[in-house]
């Protein structure tokens, strides 16, 4: 672990920084070699000494005038972001999003290695073609012995997502990444991510007909 | 359209209400018939009040004491978030999570109507096994006469995402919801929505890393 990783990073930041990720990736692939803060912020309307700030938490310096070399950029952003490290994850409820997630190989290229899923399906249980092994949630106890992880992903129904969370959490899962749409509760220390897929699309419905609305 | 989805809602309700409706779908699950600001308050720790303001965007009322009839508030808040709907949806990019999404039958339950595929890969754009056509993206101007759709699900590698938002738009496509991690850029007018999986990932790193530099 770096050393600078062992401080809070405000969300926004965390928000931004890949972004000029997948942004400097796109420029390396293209052969450029060097980047400035006021190029990123053109590309992604970002203020530019917003940019500049954000790069300060970095280990990485860029020159005048000739800004930042891309490689480098990239790997101090992958680093700091922790895509370069293994954290090991479940996936809890292997529907169709949790099974997409677990053959979603472009995750492991960002640090993302999930070890096994679980479900209380005992048809979707027996599979053996997701890659990873899938086990009843009742056995999470034991294969956090043999198979450790420090992230769930929640990819269950609203109904089961407290208890399933409550479960994972209890046999010694660290952060609980909630895809469900019921608002998960996590004792203080367990780290907690939404992300709302729900919402989003009740975001694009209102936004789509209030516009309509007005035309 | 109802009358009263004629206004622009802020982020952070559209955001909770949401969280309100898989609560109250749970509570009508367990055979609850009522249900008060009070008690949404408790179970998702949003304030009462912050509560009782979201829903006074709602065509209905709660009665003293007794609270929400359930069923009540579960349709009408479906259709306020559009739910209730359908909005057609082109997914761009059928890689894993372009699939999971057209195969992931719940939603469908929220108003989201996948009606066709785009890819650039031959292969993909061969399959049948989908449940809908699947094009090559270079024909979308000709499916959007015969098989019309408004949103955009880009599910595409960062370095496609600007090119292909910009061919959808040409198109004809109203909103664009993006899972890629490149900042995609709109025109005014069009409607964006940003699942930022890789930056919920940053964070999720983050906090676990900072966490554990603690103890």
């Amino acid at each position: 672990m770096n050393e600078e990783n062992n401080i809070i990073l405000p969300e926004p930041t965390l928000r931004r920084l890949p972004w000029y990720l997948a942004y400097v990736e796109i420029l390396k692939a293209n052969g450029v070699e060097n980047v400035s803060s006021t190029q990123i912020s053109r590309a992604l309307s970002v203020d530019a000494s917003q940019i500049a700030k954000d790069l300060s938490f970095l280990n990485i310096r860029g020159k005048t005038r000739i800004g930042y070399e891309v490689g480098a950029l990239i790997e101090a952003l992958s680093d700091f972001l922790g895509f370069t490290r293994s954290h090991k994850a479940y996936v809890i409820g292997t529907g169709s999003l949790g099974k997409a997630l677990i053959r979603d190989s472009g995750l492991s290229n960002y640090g993302l290695e999930i070890v096994a899923g679980f479900d209380v399906n005992p048809d979707i249980i027996a599979r053996t073609d997701l890659g990873v092994p899938i086990y009843h949630l009742d056995r999470i106890y034991e294969v956090m012995e043999s198979n450790p992880a420090s992230i769930g992903i929640l990819t269950v129904p609203a109904q089961s997502a407290q208890e399933c969370a409550d479960t994972a959490i209890g046999a010694g899962i660290k952060a609980i990444w909630n895809f469900s749409p019921y608002r998960v509760k996590v004792a203080e220390g367990v780290v907690m991510a939404n992300t709302s897929i729900y919402a989003h699309l009740a975001l694009i419905f209102n936004r789509l007909e209030e516009r309509h609305s007005r035309n």
